[in-house]
């Protein structure tokens, strides 16, 4: 269930059966020649709504703008500073248990994300620890490319080239969810250059068509829908633990 | 176009032909017993994707939360509150200027972002005032339905019971654009009472299913269509003429 | 009753027979040629105080410093960015509400507050609306030009050129309420031009003396006392009402 | 010259002869049994008026509301956080100085503003040093009964019982600007204990009718008179090396 | 005691006896030619250390980076905003207070945090005293050389040339306390200029090395040890009052 | 070199050959029963200062309290929220590169910074990226038991219950800095739970006595001094590396 195509009155009955709620969470940024702005956002939305479609769990908006001060030298990319991705964070938490909700499980999209999606979880548990009262509710993050299962499949889908940004996979798993924006680019060198980067001015010197390690020209909707699958199996199964937990 | 299923070389090429874009920017809050918690965000999504693919502008992920405080004793509800709505709209400002965008429109769906919305861009405006630079860019908000002859076609397709809140109108708009999800519910009275509210106790002590002045039951997507071409057609005008001002 | 000239006992007797208090909030920015900076402060101030001395209800000290961003370009010209004004409006809705008042009513002298004045009301109740508890108290916010009947008398007195920004009325009631400082000054064109703005940049070149839309050379304290003797009134009865819900 | 009287083109004039300007800053807080809640933002506009009406220099709206966060448990108390005070004293000096203003001196009636103003200015400055960069203006901040000779007068009037809060000083002063406002009221003890406090429930705790120190049963406007004529010599003398500094 | 040493058991243990607790409170910033970047973190911990070893009350970390914007033109310097000063404060306190220490008994080694200190301990009690709920704990800042009886053995050891800033009386204390790190550099004048100061550019224009008022070559290890001999008698004496009120 | 020990013309003449600097930060947190609530802050301070004497590269103090939310049911814990703990970063940042380090290596001992750490390195990058100016210099963070080499040492000292929180390996290192502190306590399990943990009441249901995966009844300072040892090494390495990059 969705909860953004949902009436509260189906959520109301929705938390008699469960509290708990998946947040795609992912981020628009650059994604190399021929991959989506919207790339980190759309493959948890993907991969969560085929699951909670499948489970019958609950699938809140996506929330589609991130961390990626790195990405800011090439356009399209939007960012947020951490220290609104953690004021943000907060609102969406307090929101949710104030309806209800006991385990929120965000799966992530996109790297850059996790530190502060951390800090964003420490941030909201501390108002309860410093108080001395027992916080009501659970958060956890995932990245999706780290459920079971998945990575073994990105291998053997891609032995070669699947990088570290703008991978193979991920423009796969965009690709078989909007087959309608394929994109074909001359890219050169054909795996792009890997290592790490600081500022958005270092990144783009760094990595001049802003994919890292990757050659997501092989990236294809079919390949897309066999990670989905792998991912949508191992996600049913890590949320059912979670909520049960 | 849409900028997350676009590349970051397609939007450096856009820019060379407009430094313009459009951000859908709603709400994930109750709409009523048969109205979606997407409501506020779908309505301009729908609107401006339209609009975007007709006349070729450049259309922003979707600012899908928003402030919504009033509506938070119904489940389902995500709101921010408005000093973290106005940080997450500084950082979106900051990046899209950053790209080289000069004139941002806010395509809104949701009355209780105005207030913070404006304040937002007074926020953003005020840094370069205060410094004593000019602003390279101009930032718009104009909410769907008051675009130029959307009024009239609501009133035409619902003369009476249109309402305030979960109207007929926008939850036609999102049936138009989600036929999937279009739902039936009981609803008594029939038009809801109408009045203004102060927080969430109160919004609900006044609303108890969450509409106000509106008979939803009216809803279809055949309305819907209606009301989104004539938001198209409005908005594809509006924005060229902030994107030449 | 002028809340900073009683003492605490009386406010504490005040308390026993209303629990609601008008809030003069304004601006200090420029006004045009032959306007005084603190207008915008200055008329609800005038206008709450006569009220308040005939009806018996407390009026607070003057917010007389708002969101004046535009008119930075301006010397004497002083802005809270809205995250401080929000901040700002918090601690003094706090401190009333921690003494006990319940209705809280800011009269608002200035168009440019109104979308941070609501965001911040907003701000105020979220924090109830996110715990769950209902808020105790309620905010209203009304611009004086806005109390019933007083429009009328305005274009009565200024059938043409009172205009947007420093208005004949707004001035006129500061000569009223400061004959002292009634001023003249050359102004060409003798209405100014009229429209929007961004920045304060974009505010002096579009209105190079600061004006909009008016011809204040016909302000005079006695069009003063009539708008003020309408204002009053309106503001009893609304005031009344209000305190009375 | 009263900057909320004058218009921005007298103020620009002013700037040719001066980049000086005087701030009053006080506080909203109760003064005891028969002191006004305004004194400590009366006492210095009072003496900040009459001086920079002697010397022609530029006063500035009072800064009304302050940091009373131990007054809070006396009905009509105002405070600000000091973290909300140290973001508007951010705002009015940023305005002040993008205006031209080189010299700004805060006028203080409060001694529970002096910390929270001496931490606004170093958050002012560190803008700067943090950058590298030369600050242009400088901040001062004095307490009217510091200014010189000004305590010799009140000794002289109350050489028992002028007291720390709600002291027979201030309230003099205030009576001596509002005659119409003089209150008499019962107080036993003639002078109120004496001693520190921290929070508001402390502080009511020990000074259960406000004052401090004080028995302000002596104040009258005649003595206020004598303290406003020496404050206002002194505060011109200290104004003029400032501007000149 | 010292807390970092300490496991948590014997703070338990320790809270059985006494709810006290004593916070070392610098700077890290320059000191002059011979001085220690870290002498105003150092002082107070010395002191500090001394103290509770011999009077068994428990001594947390130092608060080892303050306030110290106007020492940036100097290398080695590092400051804390005052508002970013303001939070962490209100973290450790919440922190301790959490623990169930009532007293906390902050020994500040720098002048520059004096107000950023008081305005934290305001921001913190200000929270209770806008819920009206009375703060359980209390919160005291004492300079080391305002501890009964420290000024008269420095103005003894130094009877010309203590000075302002790089004190021969801080130095002195570092130099007992890391004798290994004493330094010694030609200074001229060999008393250092007096006067005051606003952001890092004029602090350094004014003092150019870094030095105000003082003549530290006098400083040793032995005059250091008189000092603190007296500043520990001196602080047992008040902690013992405090940690008893 | 230690920064605190050095005076300012030692610092400036160390920037003639280095603009590196290491910041050892940790946290002030529980670490069971016979651990140090400074653990975590001792064990980068004891490692990077015995690297910096041997190496000459220059040890900021020690940023001793972290991010430790969960701890807070154990007396002596003293926490920052993420969102301050990022504050206070960006002025040690500022501060450092104000002066002109170019390369700041922090050395951290809390697996519990490790996220808010990363985000507030993303703060500092995000000012520039969002502003498009290249960020002078880099920052970077490695936890001590990361360097190369260090882990193999702890598994051969500790082969059985060296654990995850209060490990024998960081109680060694704290013993061996301060053998004056080694403490016995009767563990019962003698190895620690393991598992994962939300705020601090669950993390002190989960875990009673604060260990988690651990006996470090095991800890020696001389196994404490061989951990040291290899880190010593290691670090010395990787800051040659980073500083020269």
């Amino acid at each position: 269930m969705l909860l953004h195509l949902a009436s509260w009155p189906e959520v109301e009955a929705y938390l008699e059966r469960s509290t708990g709620v998946v947040v795609p969470i992912g981020s628009t940024e650059q994604h190399g020649p021929n991959g989506l702005l919207g790339t980190d956002a759309l493959c948890p939305e993907i991969i969560a709504r085929e699951a909670g479609e499948e489970a019958d769990f609950l699938v809140a908006p996506t929330f589609n703008v991130g961390m990626a001060q790195h990405h800011m030298a090439f356009p399209g990319s939007i960012t947020l500073r951490p220290s609104t991705m953690i004021a943000a964070l907060q609102d969406w938490i307090a929101s949710l248990a104030r309806a209800g909700f006991t385990r929120i499980y965000f799966l992530n999209g996109h790297g850059g994300n996790v530190a502060t999606l951390q800090a964003g979880f420490s941030e909201s548990y501390a108002a309860w620890s410093l108080r001395g009262e027992a916080c009501p509710y659970r958060l956890k993050a995932v990245n999706w490319w780290d459920l079971p299962g998945v990575q073994a499949v990105c291998r053997e889908l891609f032995p070669v080239g699947d990088g570290a940004h703008a991978t193979a996979s991920e423009v796969s798993v965009t690709y078989y969810g909007y087959p309608q924006a394929v994109k074909t680019a001359d890219m050169s060198p054909k795996i792009a250059p890997t290592g790490s980067f600081a500022d958005a001015a270092d990144y783009r010197a760094r990595f001049p068509d802003g994919r890292i390690g990757s050659d997501p020209a092989q990236a294809s909707p079919e390949k897309g829908a066999r990670i989905v699958a792998a991912a949508k199996a191992a996600l049913i199964g890590e949320v059912r633990k979670f909520f049960g937990a």
